[in-house]
């Protein structure tokens, strides 16, 4: 009895500390997601001109909600297999949030200039430095677990994890030559991650 | 006493998902009923004119309020059923909450035209949407439960669902017509809603 | 054994509505309360004039902060005594929210104003009817539990509840004689409130 | 059996009130963590220069963003030491928030206006504030704990605590004769803090 009472105090005191995490992560990517809608600024004007005057800005919105959707859900299966979290962690953590708080600027910015090259490019820097603050977390956590890492066994290769950046790096450097294109990777790497990550589900389903 | 610990820990589990499935979405909805208030804009007169001259703008928040409620309300009742989040859950409930983000947008731009035509038509194509991305959330929902679907029972014919979509278009139609009709419709599907939903309650009751 | 699960899953769920309805008035009574600083305009100027000129805006967002923190502290000792959640108790509590959620656009427009008559009185019409949502979702707590209400016992005569309300009708009418007599009003339930409520946390020590 | 089921509803219900204090401290910190990014005001040019621009409004944005995420880190473990939550301790981490909800407005004043002394001595006045706000939580906290107070042994000297008033102060008074002093200040005692606080989390891991 007294055991499983103590079981139970240490379960819900890492659970808290992951509680916690989670709960503010949440909280800073809700708002990040909700937030951005506010660039979609109300035309003064009831006309369809005003409008359709809007569609780069509520583009460049569709493909950010995509992106931070997908960075909830990732975020969402990667914490599931954390047991004890560490001060490391937590910094990473904020890390990763830093870059992503940046995304609605960056939304902003493209969609108000129509996709001109700079802020295209800047959308994609900003995605790089996320997608690099993302691996950085996800080494910590899994040094963390040791060699029995749920994590690590999940990801396997990690191939998506791994292309991601180079193909932001190229958006990068294409968005001076042709906007367009940078837009179209912007797009198929969000698509390429839409596909669920079922590596993760399936090894939590095999180990529960 | 081992039995009774995994079982404590797999209903934890799968609970951990479910808590933050509802918290991340609890934290866009309460954004997004919250940041609608900031079109109502601090009129820079101390008038009575100035003040009621924000009355669209204030009634559109009124309407608003209530459908943004009545979402989270029922999506409230809807995971309580829920015993398994999975991937297509989870994107299907960020489908849903994308379409809810449009809300503050389409309110302010109806507001702020006085309910001219195409504003009034188009907040009446986001609650249409949104309508369509919560059926296909339930629905998903439902499958993944099997025949023994708490939902399914405690839906019945889930006549309201079924006639909102339907008067929504109408609404839409009707707005180029007579934009106080389209209002109307608006506030009549409201107040559908608005009578609490004892079906669901009651089954969970009988169930529990 | 099985007993004690049951008694378990039950008490987790009854928790689970609790503690979502908590999560969302806790998410928006934060998104209130910080939403208002946007009022708090940033000057283009590094003066000291410029600052000073901000006082009467810092002043209302205080006295807002303040009466948010009130609420959501006494909505905390108050959802302590619940036991289950009701649909009207859902709706009850978006009412009280909804009241509460004009609080940043009144101390926007009162301290924008320099506490100006009629911006004075509407603050003090929200705060009334916030007060009377209040007193609402409190009745429909104290019904759903009959007559062992650990809240009623806790309340006693309410006088604070009670007396608050008056002196709001008090402080509008009187906006229009002399503004900073309301203000004094306001700003002295406040501090009636701030007291710590003794009460609930004494009941509920006693029951425990 | 009925001990463990009491026993079980106690500390959870200790932990209901200690949940909701994080939760809704982890609400406000996440608001203002990333409505500060609105004052990264979008530029209406494409530009290189544009953006180059907005460099003092970036930095200053960093440098509350790591404040804020310092401040969000020790609250995380000072309240994972609290046992029972007080009035006190609610109200006392209301007055921190207070300080730390006005963050976005002196992070936009000196960053708008390029490090000016009057705004850059402000930034530092609200330093001040909040790091009196966070001794005083801590004190109310260690004493509802008593002699046996985990937080005090985790503490220390807490030579920290102690020395960063006094190095908020002096850039107080250096930003009147070089803004750049009292900025790299602000980035010291930072970078102070960074520096994960083991104390504690050692103090934890030894006693459980």
């Amino acid at each position: 009895m007294k055991q499983l009472k103590q079981q139970m105090k240490r379960e819900q005191g890492s659970m808290m500390g992951k509680t916690r995490l989670e709960a503010f992560s949440d909280g800073v990517l809700a708002i990040i997601i909700t937030i951005m809608v506010l660039e979609l600024k109300v035309p003064h004007d009831a006309g369809a001109a005003a409008l359709l005057g809007l569609w780069p800005v509520f583009l460049s919105y569709v493909l950010s909600f995509v992106y931070v959707g997908i960075y909830w859900n990732n975020h969402h299966h990667m914490l599931h297999t954390v047991q004890h979290v560490s001060g490391a962690m937590l910094w990473a953590n904020l890390h990763l949030l830093f870059w992503l708080s940046l995304i609605p600027f960056v939304t902003g910015w493209m969609g108000e200039n129509h996709f001109a090259p700079l802020p295209t490019a800047l959308y994609g820097v900003v995605l790089l430095m996320a997608a690099i603050a993302y691996f950085i977390l996800q080494l910590i956590i899994i040094r963390a677990h040791g060699s029995e890492s749920e994590l690590k066994q999940a990801l396997g290769r990690d191939w998506k994890g791994k292309i991601s950046p180079v193909l932001y790096a190229l958006a990068i450097g294409l968005a001076f030559v042709s906007q367009w294109l940078a837009g179209l990777i912007y797009a198929i790497v969000a698509l390429m991650w839409l596909v669920p990550d079922r590596r993760i589900e399936k090894t939590l389903t095999n180990a529960h």
